[in-house]
């Protein structure tokens, strides 16, 4: 069954006669059409024993067939009412359109507002948030091939990074060098702004690159990934730019412990909260859990803040075709930062990584 | 009177408790604060007679008091309930907090519904959207000297893409050129994603850089803006690489003309829908009017998405201090897209641009 029959049955099996999809990300995982509307409306609508449609500003309605949307596609032009149209094409379907599934963590107040006065008599209880988390927890392999090569670029942008330190450049130079290897190549989006942190700077988890020069002699991170195909990778590593003091090294070999550990026991059956732990109890038992301030990951895949969040209190189970990174962090303001990061993919009885750039300290020459 | 001020006084006059805005980006407006919280709640509270808080993630409370944020700012960890620790933040300054404005056009019913069962007496009549799109609406001085410096980068942009059109290189290694030379600068975000389109590939106006290696003798559509200390630019230039056809001439001259005319035309008294009928006009008096298929422009400052929206039906009086853009386009599929946009604010007497790069008709040579 596709993604989009399984809302289907969803719907039919709790009664309700409309989905309403309005995350433009969650369209795009359902349909294939990917596009930001920003302030203008785009929808998907589905029923339980009916063809879906699509709802889209009148520009994008042939982005919407190319993309190879077979259903039907409807256009609204800037100065029309979008919700009287919807209006009109789901009353062409249903008579009584009472019983509606909405996308509580998605749709604004504003927008629920005009639906209920167009619908007066409809209720809107179901909340398709969670159903479709649910969805989208458990990769097909389709998505965990895309995923794969996605990161197979954020390997490469390592090098490239790697190969860019110098202390005749600023963070944000090495920034450039990288994005500009990756356009290069036709990757032309990142999935969120590429982070590189040298010495102290490092310390701040989310902090930007700034214009300071490379430093000799210290750590730097790397904290990076792209968009391929509509799927991210996320990866950190954190490498010797000369030699590094004694301090750093320790962190360093405490946060890989951790990282390496947690990697290591994640597998179907333990739960999200048990591997944060796992990776926390080390770096804790070293005496620098204080600098562990954010959960160990977040899951991933068409987006960095998918579900599962590995972090205390979440019982979740891990299963096979879960995607989330494995991250821990230690940052002690004023001295140092070090973050390493793989996203993996639970197998049956382990898992694997999208990154394959190595994890050992890198000491490279300071040049 | 400062903007968070003059919402404070709305809420006083208009009898509201509590003024909770939601949309990180008026969060940074109001707070100096920038920062997307992606699924993370970040809020700010106002109040008629009391200082405001910021409400954050715990990983971001320092970054929050970097930033100048001079009154409370409370954090949250991953594993705790951000409402409850709201309604306590909430109640410490209002014993019956019943009446509420929010950002209907931002909050989602998920978070509404939350917000209802903590305060299930209150009501959440208020309607914050328009306020602060009306507040957005009339630009500062220091907001438009901003405008401008990001300005200046377009104009920049310009120059480094227009050196790099050559039949070796694809519109996505133009895009790679230009945005790299913008990082050098320390420019580290584009306002969206850099448009370059060749032949008839600009025939689509929301279409992407694709791997196509520029045509010689065809126009060539950019599109493109940068970010500066938050706010945008957003300029269009489309030139010609080598010698193009007469009906490719015409259509420039057109779409000049009635960017000029618009340009021209545009003052304090004038409405918006008159604006754009004023360009249109000249375009389907020429007989292309079925090919210019998008409103004449739209507001900006620190998005390209606010208002006013230059468009047939807003009768909407400009007012100086306004900013937008002037950005008629012709598209004839399969065989050219033309587009010239400046950006520009209201004077006491008309406008001016925020870009410069010249908009007669550019012929490159090829190579």
């Amino acid at each position: 069954m596709s993604h989009l029959e399984n809302i289907q049955t969803w719907l039919a099996k709790n009664n309700y006669q409309i989905g309403y999809i309005s995350d433009y990300q969650n369209i795009q995982y359902f349909t294939g059409f990917s596009s930001d509307p920003v302030e203008r409306t785009l929808a998907l609508f589905i029923f339980p024993d009916q063809d879906p449609f699509i709802f889209a500003p009148a520009l994008e309605v042939e982005a919407v067939k190319e993309a190879g949307w077979n259903f039907p596609v409807y256009g609204y032009l800037d100065h029309e009412d979008p919700y009287s149209i919807i209006k009109d094409k789901i009353l062409q379907r249903i008579s009584q359109p009472k019983r509606w599934a909405i996308e509580k963590g998605n749709l604004n107040v504003s927008r629920f507002e005009q639906l209920q006065q167009k619908f007066p008599n409809a209720k809107f209880n179901g909340n398709l948030t969670p159903v479709i988390q649910k969805e989208r927890l458990i990769k097909t392999a389709d998505e965990i091939e895309k995923l794969r090569i996605a990161g197979k670029w954020a390997d490469f942008a390592f090098e490239v990074g790697f190969k860019a330190l110098t202390t005749k450049r600023t963070e944000q130079d090495v920034v450039a060098e990288i994005e500009y290897a990756l356009k290069q190549k036709g990757i032309m989006h990142t999935s969120f702004d590429t982070i590189v942190q040298s010495g102290t700077n490092a310390a701040e988890p989310h902090g930007a690159p700034k214009k300071d020069f490379i430093q000799p002699n210290k750590l730097v991170l790397f904290d990076l990934g792209v968009i391929y195909d509509g799927y991210i990778s996320d990866a950190s590593r954190t490498v010797a730019f000369g030699q590094i003091n004694q301090k750093s090294q320790d962190i360093y070999k405490i946060c890989l412990e951790a990282q390496l550990t947690a990697q290591a026991a994640a597998k179907p059956g333990i739960t999200a909260a048990e591997l944060d732990r796992i990776a926390r109890n080390i770096i804790e038992k070293a005496g620098y859990g204080q600098y562990f301030i954010h959960r160990l990951g977040h899951g991933m895949g068409q987006s960095e803040h998918e579900f599962p969040s590995i972090m205390e209190g979440n019982d979740l189970v891990l299963k096979p075709g879960m995607c989330f990174s494995i991250e821990p962090g230690i940052y002690i303001p004023g001295i140092a930062g070090v973050r390493i990061e793989d996203c993996v993919y639970v197998t049956a009885d382990g898992v694997e990584p999208f990154t394959h750039t190595s994890k050992d300290l890198k000491i490279l020459p300071v040049k």
